[in-house]
């Protein structure tokens, strides 16, 4: 009870860097929640701006704990890119538009404050908090966040798989077809080049091209070439029955999700598939027996359980705020 | 010196069962070779029939080792297809038409002898066996085995992962194409459906058909039909600079192979990717590097280091001897 006594006024800050936000949230020696907060990230400002203002927040969010009653024991700062968490670097992430930055060591903080800070990558970081959630812990887990990219994440026994230079786990990317559809990353065939959010949008606009009849004309007010196809659109008009939407979200979304989750199936075997991301917490109840349906024919093995993320937000913070207190991402 | 002198005269089975040769090569404490042994594994009279051959053929080889002066300390038994090896068993193992058998437990053998005897997949033994050769040991290895099966096995800090029911490292059976080439698994599109030897097989069979100017046409004697192409007739017309060969091997066959790496390197970003198999032994020098060229354009982060396997028929008996000295294939 001493070491414990000594730990209870002990506070974690997990932060979630976005391309539009910057998500922190403070927890404590048990990962319970103290408090949230979320800034703008002004990504468009440039590298060093926005690492300017981590680390104001950082600092600021230290003093609110501090007027709680609590110690800064640990940061950990989940980032949207190829993280070397060993090594505090970002190698590159294209939604911030950085590259071969080294974040933690350029912040302006305090060398006590860097020496608290621990880097991840951001989808890294939302399935240690999703497993952190579970029950009964999967051996091998592979994460599946479904939005406007497809991220993705692979733990062993909880603990993260990052690869050489942070490029482990790139699920978007593996080829569901090769010499398929192009895809943002430059190459063809990628699973995100079929079912990430542009992907749809390319199949929504065909249809309305071909005036096909579906609900989402009169849900789709905005400009499907300059903003990507909202999940709760696609939720809306499944759930009325339409059927141009229940086609694409079962036979086809569906269909390429479970070619996706097949290839880390037979590449890994893992007990757990998460899934997760904006289309999943919107439609993933409806969508999971589909794929699960699926995935039978697939996989070599047995198909892995799926399981849909739980978190939500809180899960990268989560995540983040659980590799700080380990003392690293991998640790 | 104590501890070792009392192992200096331990000795290692390692053994590697395929569907035609049992072959078994017996190690000192240090990995050296002491003797080799090969005899058929008579797979059509069965099941039980095999397993009483590997019994006594661990009886015959025990006691040639005692007359040499070694005690056996472990035995390792690679086998071609699903392993449990923590449980012992062999879920699947289609080359030898086994299907859920327990081959150790149901083994004849003295109770003291099943307890040395480790099981792993006869892939999985190759890559432990290559990665005890090399100078600098990678933290993630990927194996592909090309030959007749496209065989693959996973290592991270040289240890197997094994994945539930044993079904990870199934690389041949990731899709490079959804919907695409019928593969002998019954799903659709898999890498072993575009590169292994039945699949270049059809390829030279719709050559011949169309009358192509190849010299493979004088150097197969044999019926595509029912026998898988040599790798010899390949490299021979290679070597000769057949123009049908060299694009079918530099354009077709190592395209795909480059598409079915970059599937393990986007999701696991390993820093090493071994190359074994029949194919690999006789043209890897020259595939490689149109492999390494290809590859630069299909991964999310850099590309991993090839190399070719270089131990051939040992490297299985000594990865199976390995993992028995080990006291598991996971250990």
């Amino acid at each position: 009870m001493a070491l414990f006594g000594g730990k209870k006024h002990q506070a974690f800050l997990g932060m979630d860097l976005g391309g539009s936000n910057l998500y922190s949230v403070a927890f404590d020696f048990e990962l319970k929640p103290i408090f949230h907060s979320k800034i703008d990230t002004e990504a468009r400002e440039g590298y060093l701006h926005v690492i300017d203002r981590v680390a104001l927040q950082i600092q600021e969010l230290k003093k609110r704990l501090e007027e709680e009653g609590y110690d800064l024991a640990g940061i950990g700062l989940g980032v949207p890119g190829l993280v070397q968490s060993e090594h505090g670097n970002v190698i590159v992430a294209p939604n911030l538009g950085w590259s071969q930055c080294k974040p933690v060591r350029d912040m302006d903080l305090p060398q006590e404050l860097k020496d608290l800070t621990v880097l991840l990558n951001d989808v890294n970081a939302g399935l240690l908090g999703e497993l952190h959630s579970m029950a009964d812990q999967p051996s091998c887990a592979v994460a599946y966040f479904c939005g406007t990219g497809i991220g993705g994440a692979l733990a062993l026994n909880g603990r993260l798989i990052e690869g050489s230079l942070g490029a482990a786990g790139e699920v978007g990317h593996m080829v569901v077809r090769s010499g398929g559809r192009k895809c943002g990353c430059g190459r063809k065939g990628c699973l995100e080049a079929y079912i990430g959010k542009w992907a749809l949008n390319d199949q929504i606009q065909k249809a309305l091209d071909d005036k096909k009849k579906t609900r989402l004309k009169s849900l789709i007010s905005y400009n499907l070439k300059k903003q990507p196809v909202k999940s709760s659109s696609l939720k809306k008009a499944y759930e009325k029955g339409d059927s141009f939407t229940t086609e694409l979200m079962e036979e086809y979304y569906c269909h390429y999700l479970a070619i996706g989750i097949s290839q880390t199936a037979n590449c890994l075997a893992p007990d757990c598939v998460v899934l997760g991301g904006g289309i999943m917490e919107a439609m993933g109840e409806y969508l999971l027996p589909v794929v699960r349906n699926e995935l039978e024919a697939l996989c070599i093995g047995p198909p892995p359980r799926l399981q849909l993320a739980e978190l939500g937000d809180l899960a990268g913070p989560l995540g983040a705020a659980i590799s700080a207190r380990r003392g690293g991402a991998l640790a």
